[in-house]
């Protein structure tokens, strides 16, 4: 998945390693911990191109309707983010809240001296759906944010850190490009990872100067082939959104293939964090469908065995119980024909054209990345969906969440 | 789902409930634990009228094959039953040993005087996916099978007993209609309960006087009202198998609404003791959807919600987070509109219009039976799935299954 500009990855930056990009993140005292929760991005300019995606659930939340109205203007000055609550399924007054803040937001880097409409702020939220925000606390909130990222050019750990849930480490990624350009970002997610994104916010910073179809161009394809292909849960949220924010100040215009190279680097890197990180994984699992009839019965036929329970608690107990991969497989809506069906688990052939393999039982899988391949026999395409195991800490913490 | 029937259904008699049935289970050691292993249900006649349906997962395990042609005939004498291994995944050799068995039976019911072909013998297993079976206990097992229901006549639980796995109690249910006919059924099925049929056995019996087209016609439309609704774990087995067999030994036709109720009754009973015994069950669900813009929509968006592992650790955890309902349905595949959704919790009203009911995170699921009701208000169709939660109980289960 990773292209020949990943050995350039550091993951000590985040949003603020390109030129021309500020953050921060503070404590607003929307959650009741009093961690952070509240997260600004500011591109400075001198361009203010930028692109999205966002979740394909027919019900979402305030901030991605607002978002998806300021994106047809392609263009983005800053992004306000909290965490402690998505504001999904909060009706008009949950809008109005999402409204208010970016005209907050708007305002105070006006006052600040950088002219901004509210039309120019993206807005994310992450958390319990169904609560109203504090606004009291969310509006002070603003205030401070603009304040501390004024006064300050390197916040972006900061930014990464409000905007955790139950994330137990802020995730960022930077490529610096040997051109003098730099992509940077950062992300959460841990549970309602799935297909549409993930349950996700993800915030993308470059200093190349990219026009906004270059961005959506870049973006789309990436996220289609990374984010697209995370799917811990099955379960897709409310609020997921990938922004990707260009300043153009590093003046340097990028061979379009390197930046497109570079943004899937970037988001492939933070899926890797977020399949690391994800709620209750103790193995970090891929599974990859080769021989398919096309790329899209490799992506679907691979995403039914990752969601699949029984393959899932299999692999928790480092079971090599492959008969559940073809179990699974089989209800996948491609095609396939059951006797040219091939599996290993990591490396050891375990199925050979749809009969279990001698030692196939005794398969180890007791380390912490396992492995999966499924071999169709009809055709050319291929893909990886990365996953986790359905563990005890997975219930654990799934059936404590909002109470 | 129950019918007017449902009054007659008792739980103490199963396939033999029905006149000119026989059947009996044993121990024939194919499981090492040395439980009942091996169950034979054998219709005396003088019909041999029978229907089928099958699992639809393209994986098909070698005794499905074999039924399926057996099914061809429209009738069937016997039916065999092992539990302690699938016979899936086993290639021509595990075909071999599915029709070997069916001639053993065969075989032993001519030797006892019941001339039999082995085309008239289903055969059907559960178990383990990917290994041979033990043929040389199981061919023994054949003959003591045939010699223990040549001496008595009501082993219906006996059967119902050798056929379970990580079932907890037998499923059997007996319809007696006071027109003096009757119709029996048994089932097993505990984990990879799903879609197409549900990881599971069932055979039902009657002695009504009905045709093979209406057994057909009865069996399919109870199917997909009942274990086509029952949806564990999302996972679909490759044995899925559900037998109906008359023996015409009332010498009553019954008038066919009746039957068909009557099947349903049957159906509907046996899916709620298979849901009753799921694997970690600590919660019976039922998933309702009410005003979708048909009842295949309805039946689309309820089984999203009971597949969505967000939901059942919430449920499991007793914890009314109804944005997790909204999360799911707005995946569905089907018209929606997300501000017309309400949702209640045994029957309180927890989401109204899209929007968070007051007292919606009070309300209390800490019972055994819970109650979920989504109104999609775009048209009239409406359907229930049955579910369970998502436990610790369930991956202990079945992170140790195998192994």
């Amino acid at each position: 998945m990773t292209s020949t500009s990943a050995q350039n990855l550091v993951r000590t930056q985040g949003v603020t390693a390109p030129a021309g990009f500020r953050a921060t993140g503070i404590a607003a005292g929307i959650k009741a911990s009093g961690t952070p929760d509240l997260a600004l991005v500011f591109n400075e300019g001198p361009d203010h191109a930028a692109a999205a995606v966002f979740t394909r659930n027919k019900v979402k939340a305030a901030p991605v309707l607002w978002t998806q109205q300021a994106i047809t203007t392609r263009r983005l000055r800053a992004v306000i983010l909290n965490s402690g609550g998505a504001n999904a399924c909060t009706g008009p007054g949950g809008f109005q809240d999402t409204h208010a803040t970016a005209e907050a937001v708007a305002a105070a880097l006006s006052d600040w001296g950088s002219e901004t409409g509210a039309i120019e702020v993206g807005v994310c939220s992450t958390g319990l759906i169904g609560d109203r925000l504090p606004m009291a606390k969310v509006l002070a909130g603003v205030t401070v944010v603009v304040q501390e990222m004024a006064g300050g050019l390197s916040g972006g750990t900061e930014a990464a850190t409000a905007i955790m849930t139950t994330d137990t480490v802020p995730k960022q990624v930077a490529l610096h490009h040997a051109q003098d350009w730099t992509v940077g970002g950062m992300a959460k997610g841990a549970g309602m990872l799935a297909p549409s994104l993930a349950t996700m916010l993800c915030v993308i910073t470059t200093d190349a100067a990219v026009d906004a179809d270059a961005l959506d161009r870049a973006l789309r394809a990436a996220t289609a082939r990374t984010f697209d292909r995370l799917d811990v849960d099955g379960s897709c949220s409310t609020n997921d959104t990938v922004l990707l924010l260009a300043s153009g100040a590093s003046e340097v215009t990028p061979d379009p293939d390197e930046f497109d190279a570079a943004i899937l680097a970037v988001c492939d890197d933070l899926c890797a964090q977020l399949q690391a990180d994800a709620e209750g994984m103790t193995k970090r699992i891929a599974i990859t469908v080769t021989g398919a009839a096309s790329e899209e019965d490799a992506v679907t036929a691979a995403r039914v065995i990752a969601r699949d329970s029984l393959v899932k608690t299999a692999l928790f107990g480092s079971d090599p119980n492959w008969g559940r991969v073809l179990a699974a497989v089989g209800m996948a809506p491609v095609e396939l024909e059951p006797d040219r069906i091939s599996v290993s688990f990591n490396g050891s052939p375990v199925c050979i054209d749809g009969v279990g393999a001698p030692g196939a039982r005794d398969v180890d899988l007791s380390g912490a990345d396992v492995e999966v391949v499924v071999a169709l026999g009809v055709g050319s395409g291929s893909a990886t969906i990365r996953t986790t195991d359905l563990s005890h800490a997975y219930v654990e913490e799934n059936s404590a969440y909002s109470s």
